[in-house]
């Protein structure tokens, strides 16, 4: 880290790498009507009394009608919230149009679905530089259990609990030994436990796991030429994909047609044995994930696809939809 | 969400619903002795002036310090600098023992490591309740490229990016396709991706991917009875892993011995075979990681272990450490 000069630029990113949370602050106008801003320069003051703080640029259009304002409420946003968020981050359109909302202390807004809402009756107004600090009496609180937004770097991030015990190989005695701590084992391992409480359901269509990962990917477009097949397919080696693919074909699951080259495409059979396995797959992954929030499952499959991005440039390909 | 009595560890939990970085703010005392704590009140106020704020409890051993300080320095943690902030959270011991650190403006002590140090000049005191509202004007900033500690519901967690655009399935057509959202998918490919780059170096040894898996499980402990076995490897039929394990035997990677029933060691060969193949996959693991900053790379690690020990219930009777 070395010093940097005095640069707004810089100085924004600097500020930037203190994580928040998202706030939408509301109020109403001197004429009734409900107005809103999105914020993430909230934090809590103090307990006794219950006091939490933001602030707001003084070139803010809202900022004459929060200054004027007896009560304002602070929504902390979720994680399924990016797009609240970003309605109300923009200027000149109606935020309100087509929210249903609820009405706190002072008629304000109160809108739904966040992780907490807090109601406030302004306690102090404080110079900031180009910003106003708000400091509001805490009247009224609710909050419920869901994942939160957060906002880190200037882009939209997701939270995920840490471990509490640091993931450290378990078999200290063999160096560099697999285990919870390495990629590649923990990849293979979840994959087969996964496809391991689907067995008895793929035995019952006479599928092996790879028949039924082949199988898959067949659904993900109407016709797949072979080349497209192999890079879909990254991995797996050439016979294997081969073998699954004769299987499927010669037990009616598929069939293959020649279209400048060998072309495969689920048959009836196929297409409907497919979507029941596919349903008792996302029950087994929802199972699974109950023990995971909102923001937990989404990170996780985000960081699998970046880490398939990352480790498969082939990707692309086929993984693009045809429109 | 419901409506809750003003209760304060409800109160407590609903301002934990927003997340925060984490800092550690510096100064030094009338007798020249570092003083330093832990605090999530930080945010931004202003850029120009550049302003930033923090609130201290007036019940705080170092409120007069801070109070009488003329500098002060604002330290943004990162993700692996968890153990310093529980360190400044603590009162009674001397904090800075062993710790190297810079000096700033004021002769402020400035710790090492974090994502950006903010030295300021206090610029306001402000009155919040049981706590008082520092607002330093910022004479000189740093930063660095790191992936940052965070705080959410009362405990650390992890940031990670969201993806630009939500992940849907791309075809849309087929209801329930199997895709980038689902996980059983996800999974499956990742794990086929990462070890297809591994294949040449798995078949200059002979191996096929199911037989290094099941070597690879042979590192974790001395010797495995085949009944530990089979709980270690959940998700592979029998067959495959006798069918693995007779091929390690045969072509001298394992022996087998009887100890109340079978059970199975890795030999000499087999040990020096699965240390050089660590080693490459580790450095694979390192090539597909190289995009993740280090709090997604753990955050990815700390949910796939999180997804086996709720898909995968067998996992602790193996994996505990023998000492």
């Amino acid at each position: 880290m070395s010093e940097t000069a005095f640069d707004a630029g810089e100085f924004r990113k600097a500020l930037g790498a203190f994580a928040t949370g998202v706030t939408i602050i509301t109020t109403r106008g001197a004429d009734g009507a409900p107005v809103g801003l999105t914020a993430n320069s909230f934090n809590s003051v103090s307990l006794d009394p219950p006091l939490v703080l933001w602030s707001l640029a003084n070139t803010s259009a809202s900022l004459g009608t929060f200054r004027n304002a007896e009560h304002w409420a602070v929504h902390v946003l979720a994680t399924d919230q990016e797009e609240l968020s970003s309605r109300f981050a923009k200027r000149g359109i109606d935020k309100f149009a087509g929210l249903e909302f609820d009405t706190g202390r002072g008629d304000i807004p109160l809108l739904r679905g966040c992780m907490a809402r807090f109601q406030c009756r302004t306690a102090f107004q404080y110079e900031g530089g180009d910003h106003l600090i708000f400091v509001g009496e805490v009247l009224n609180f609710d909050r419920s259990d869901a994942a939160p937004l957060v906002f880190h770097s200037g882009r939209y991030a997701h939270a995920t609990k840490r471990d509490s015990g640091a993931a450290k190989p378990r078999d200290a005695d063999l160096a560099g030994s697999f285990s919870e701590d390495f990629l590649g084992y923990l990849l293979g391992r979840s994959h087969f436990s996964f496809f391991g409480q689907l067995r008895s359901s793929l035995e019952r269509e006479g599928l092996n796991d790879m028949e039924f990962y082949v199988l898959s990917t067949l659904t993900l477009q109407p016709i797949l030429k072979d080349e497209d097949l192999a890079q879909g397919l990254p991995g797996i080696a050439e016979e294997r994909r081969q073998q699954a693919l004769d299987s499927l074909v010669m037990r009616g699951f598929a069939n293959s047609r020649n279209q400048d080259g060998v072309a495969y495409e689920l048959s009836e059979r196929g297409r409907r044995a497919a979507l029941k396995l596919i349903s008792q797959a996302k029950a087994l992954e929802s199972k699974v994930l109950e023990g995971f929030d909102a923001g937990e499952a989404a990170a996780l499959k985000s960081l699998l696809n970046r880490l398939l991005g990352a480790v498969d440039t082939s990707a692309d390909v086929i993984w693009k939809p045809k429109h």
